[in-house]
């Protein structure tokens, strides 16, 4: 890891492996939940989307030297065990969880782009570009809500759940990774409890867009 | 379908479903069973290629005027039966059901080329290019055997029990749709009969790639 910041080979590596496992949980989700084929392919295509960022993740941790694997290594537990926690039960779950997984995803992708070097950057901004993918989802959980209101209360406890546990599981990555956090912040306690601030904001927003309102 | 052959949206349809479950089926095999994360993003990258040529496939049926999911729907049932009753217990078994499946898959193409519009033949061409993916699982599983000759019996076994669980499929969908079947084969009977000939040939040439010795 040459010329860039010590936190770069972490900040690049819990990325990979986040795209490495979402892109074989969607695909999971989508062979074991999605109602008709054409459902079963929209959500494999946001699997093979993801499967393209982890690439392009692999490829630049390589190319700065750093073995993927090894940068990987100490984000896979709490990355499964997020995934273990929230395994969506049925379909509407399962797009839920793939908006908001993606979309909080891309939040820290926006986060980090501030602090990298302009060739992380360039990759970050490759990243960012496939947002709308997931849109698909939110018209599927927006119809399903219209046509049975009482889905709503359900989807939202189901999206708050999976929020606060990547809330806890990136308080302890950012405990035990103290350069990554380093990177994502301006060292300042307070910043990272702002950071933390919007995330939620941003959740806050996609459960808007899911028609999920916001429970007591 | 206007200028094409009446086999042609079969064709494109059950290459489709394959493809598309042979990624999520993948996908699946890479979180299940991969004993490393380099491992995982092998199988994970073998997946991938899968659903590119899924959307290949489900374009170039689009583009036909058929209705992809229409196409696939008479092969679901086949092809998942055939993915239920060859679950790999382990990354090995995963690694030979990944070569053995995915060649098995290229066999079919090369005998589709040869009786399809030029179009649709350009697809497959682009398909067969990718040929060389599953090699790592080749190196994978004769290291494995070279470690442990044991293997060999168990995974030949294995392998065998693939093939013939396709071919009784195979035959199954060959009754059901037989403009497809016609499309293969040039519709005399003694033809469908040689075309599993070789197809049961070419897996004995890719089992001895794999080191399996042929059993009694």
């Amino acid at each position: 890891m040459s010329d860039s910041s010590p936190g770069v080979a972490d900040l690049l590596g819990v990325l990979a492996y986040a795209e490495l496992t979402a892109f074989l949980r969607l695909a999971e989700d989508a062979a074991r939940l999605a109602p008709t084929l054409t459902d079963r392919a929209a959500l494999g295509d946001l699997a093979a989307a993801e499967y393209a960022h982890f690439r392009l993740l692999r490829d630049r941790l390589a190319s700065l030297g750093a073995d993927p694997e090894e940068a990987m290594a100490p984000f896979t537990g709490p990355l499964d065990a997020w995934h273990e926690q929230t395994a969506p039960g049925d379909w509407l779950e399962a797009l839920v969880k793939a908006y908001v997984g993606t979309g909080i995803a891309l939040d820290f992708y926006r986060e980090a782009a501030a602090h990298v070097d302009e060739e992380t950057r360039r990759l970050v901004e490759e990243v960012l570009a496939d947002e709308g993918r997931s849109q698909f989802a939110v018209e599927r959980v927006t119809v399903a809500i219209k046509e049975d209101p009482k889905l709503s209360g359900r989807l939202a406890l189901w999206a708050r759940r999976m929020v606060g546990e990547a809330l806890s599981q990136g308080q302890h990555v950012a405990a035990v990774r103290p350069e990554l956090a380093a990177l994502l912040v301006s060292a300042e306690e307070e910043d990272i409890a702002r950071m933390f601030a919007k995330l939620t904001e941003a959740h806050g927003r996609r459960m808007e867009a899911l028609g999920l309102t916001p429970g007591p």
